[in-house]
C-alpha cells in the first residue's frame, strides 16, 4: 500500500506515506483501547482488497461486555476515480482516499454510539501523476438514545478544546457543519447530539498541510479519552426493556440516516467498496414502530430537545 | 379529492374520479380481509392532507395474531411537480398521482412478507388544465424470509395468470422489471422472490386506457386471494428463536432497499409526503450482523438460491 509521490506541478506536497502510518496507529491504539475497556470481547480483523485498488483492515468487536457491535475500519483505496465524484476534485482522473472510520453500537441503552472518522484525499491527472487536488476531511459525532446534560457538554468541550488549538474558527464552523449534516431532513431532527464534521479542508503550502495533519491527528488522539470517559460514567446505569426499546427506535433513525443521506456510504457502495466493511455501522439491532412519540414527561420525551441543534457555549 | 377532467388536446381521457374510487375501494377491502384473517387485530386509520395539494389515509395494523406490522395506504397528492420528476412526463408543470400502497410484515417467519403497489399518475402544463401525459403503474412482490418451492410457484402462477389474461408479453416483461427493480445491488440478490413491476403504461386512446385500468383491477383484486393462500399454508408453522433471527436479518435486507434504492420511498420523502406513511413499510425489528452466513446445509442456507432472479415456467 506505499505509494511514490511525484513532486507536484502545485506548491504543496502530500506525504500520503506518513499520513497512511499515522492512521495504521490509530486503528491499532482505538482497537486496543477498546477491547481494554469492554474487558470480554476482542477485535476481529478482516483484511480485504479492493479489485480496482487497494483495500483495508476492517476490524469487528461483537457481545462485549458493553459494545454490542462495533468497526474500527482502516482503508486506503486508490485508482480511477469514480464518475459521480469528479466534480469534487480539480483535474481528478486518478484519487487515492485513506483513513479511519468507526462506529460503536453498545448494549445499554444509556451508554451513546459513537461515530469518528478521519481521512485524506489525493488527486492526479495521471496515475500516481503530479498531485492536483488534496484535503482532509473528518468528523466525530455521539449519538445517544438517553443524552444528559453533562456528558454533551463534555463531549462538545473535548471538541472545542481540541479545534481551539489550532484555529478559533474550527469549533464554531466545524459544530455548525455537523449539525447540518446529521440531522435527517425528513425527521426534522439530528441522530444525535452532533460534533463535529468538516471536509474539503485544503492547503497551500507545506506548513498549512502539516498544520492540518496536525489538527486530524489531534482529533483522532481525542477519541480514547473522550469515549472512554462516557462509557465509564454509564455503563453500570440500570435499565429496563423500555429503555432498550427505545434505544431500538433511536437506532432505527440511525440507519435511516446512514441508508438514505450518508456520504461515506454511499461513497463505498458506489465505488465497489467491501459491503461488509460499509455497512458495518449498521445498528445490530433496530425497531421501527409507526408514529411513535413518547409519552409526555417520560424519561425519552426529554430526550428529543437534545437531538435539536444547541450552543454548548 | 374530487377533479374536473378537461378534455385534452391529446387523444384520450384518463377519468381520474372513477380510477381513485376503486382505489379507495380496494383499500377498503384489502383492510377488512386482512382484519378477518388476523382474527385479533384491527386496521387504525390516520387521514393526513399534503401542504401543497391532496392527502390520503393511512391504515396501519400492529401487533396481531399474524400481523406484526402492516400498513394499507391510500393517497391522492397533486400539485405542481416536483423538480426531480419533471423529465418522466410530457409538459409535465402540474401532476396528479393516486394509488394504493401496502406492506405487511407477519411475525410468523415463515409467513412472508408481501408488498404491492396500484398507481395512477396525470401531468398536465396548466393547473387541471389540459392532460399532456398520463401513465398507471404497479407491482406486487413477495419477501419470504424461508421461501418455498410451493408458495413461491403458487405465487407467480397467479401473476402470471392475471397478466396473460390482458397480454401474453406481460408476465415475462414485468416479473424481469421485478427480478431487476428489487435487487440489492450491493448485495447481489433479490430482497425476496419477486414478482411483477412496472411503470410508466401509457395508452393512446380509450379504449387501451379502459384495458390498462382493468389489468391495474386485475392485480389489485389478486392481492387478498393469492396472499391469504400462502398466510394461511404457512401461519401455523413452529418456529425457534433462531428462525427469527434470520427473519430479523431478512428484515435489515428489507429496509436496506427501502431506504437506499426504492424509488417509492425517495419520491415520498422528496414531495413533502407524510413520514409516517411513507415509512411505515420499514420492518417492526431488523438486525444487522458483520458478515453474517448461514451454515453450510442449514434451512437457513437453502433460502439463499430462491433470493436469485429464476425462471417459474
Amino acid at each position: 500500500m506505499t505509494h511514490v509521490i511525484f513532486v507536484s506541478t502545485i506548491r504543496y506536497m502530500a506525504n500520503l506515506q506518513e499520513i497512511e502510518a499515522y492512521f495504521i496507529q490509530l486503528q491499532k491504539e482505538i482497537t486496543q483501547s477498546l477491547e481494554l475497556l469492554d474487558g470480554e470481547a476482542t477485535f476481529q480483523s478482516d483484511c480485504w482488497q479492493r479489485q480496482e485498488g487497494g483495500g483495508g483492515d476492517t476490524r469487528v468487536i461483537k457481545d462485549g461486555n458493553i459494545f454490542e457491535k462495533g468497526g474500527v475500519n482502516f482503508s486506503h483505496v486508490h485508482g480511477k476515480m469514480p464518475e459521480f465524484l469528479k466534480q469534487e476534485g480539480r483535474n481528478a482522473a486518478w484519487f487515492h482516499a485513506t483513513g479511519v472510520s468507526l462506529v460503536i453500537h453498545p448494549s445499554n441503552p444509556y451508554v451513546p454510539i459513537i461515530h469518528m472518522n478521519v481521512r485524506y484525499f489525493e488527486m492526479s491527472e495521471e496515475e500516481n501523476g503530479a498531485i492536483t487536488d488534496a484535503w482532509f476531511g473528518g468528523g466525530i459525532d455521539l449519538s445517544p438514545a438517553y443524552p444528559n446534560e453533562e456528558d454533551a457538554y463534555f463531549f462538545h468541550t473535548q471538541l472545542k478544546g481540541v479545534c481551539d488549538t489550532y484555529d478559533a474558527s474550527y469549533y464554531p464552523r466545524f459544530k455548525q457543519w455537523c449539525d447540518d449534516y446529521f440531522t435527517i431532513p425528513h425527521r426534522k431532527e439530528m441522530r444525535g447530539v452532533s460534533g463535529i464534521f468538516f471536509d474539503h479542508l485544503r492547503f497551500e503550502n507545506e506548513d498549512e498541510q502539516h498544520k492540518l495533519f496536525a489538527f486530524i491527528q489531534s482529533v483522532g488522539n481525542a477519541f480514547i479519552p473522550t469515549y472512554s470517559t462516557i462509557v465509564i460514567r454509564n455503563k453500570d446505569k440500570v435499565f429496563t426493556e423500555q429503555h432498550k426499546h427505545w434505544q431500538f427506535i433511536r437506532r432505527g433513525r440511525y440507519a435511516e440516516f446512514n441508508l438514505v443521506y450518508d456520504r461515506g456510504t454511499h461513497f463505498g457502495l458506489k465505488t465497489n467498496g467491501r459491503i461488509e466493511s460499509i455497512l458495518m455501522s449498521l445498528p445490530p439491532h433496530a425497531e421501527w414502530v409507526y408514529d411513535y412519540h413518547p409519552e409526555g414527561g417520560s424519561e425519552e420525551a426529554a430526550t428529543l430537545p437534545f437531538f435539536q441543534p444547541r450552543h454548548w457555549f
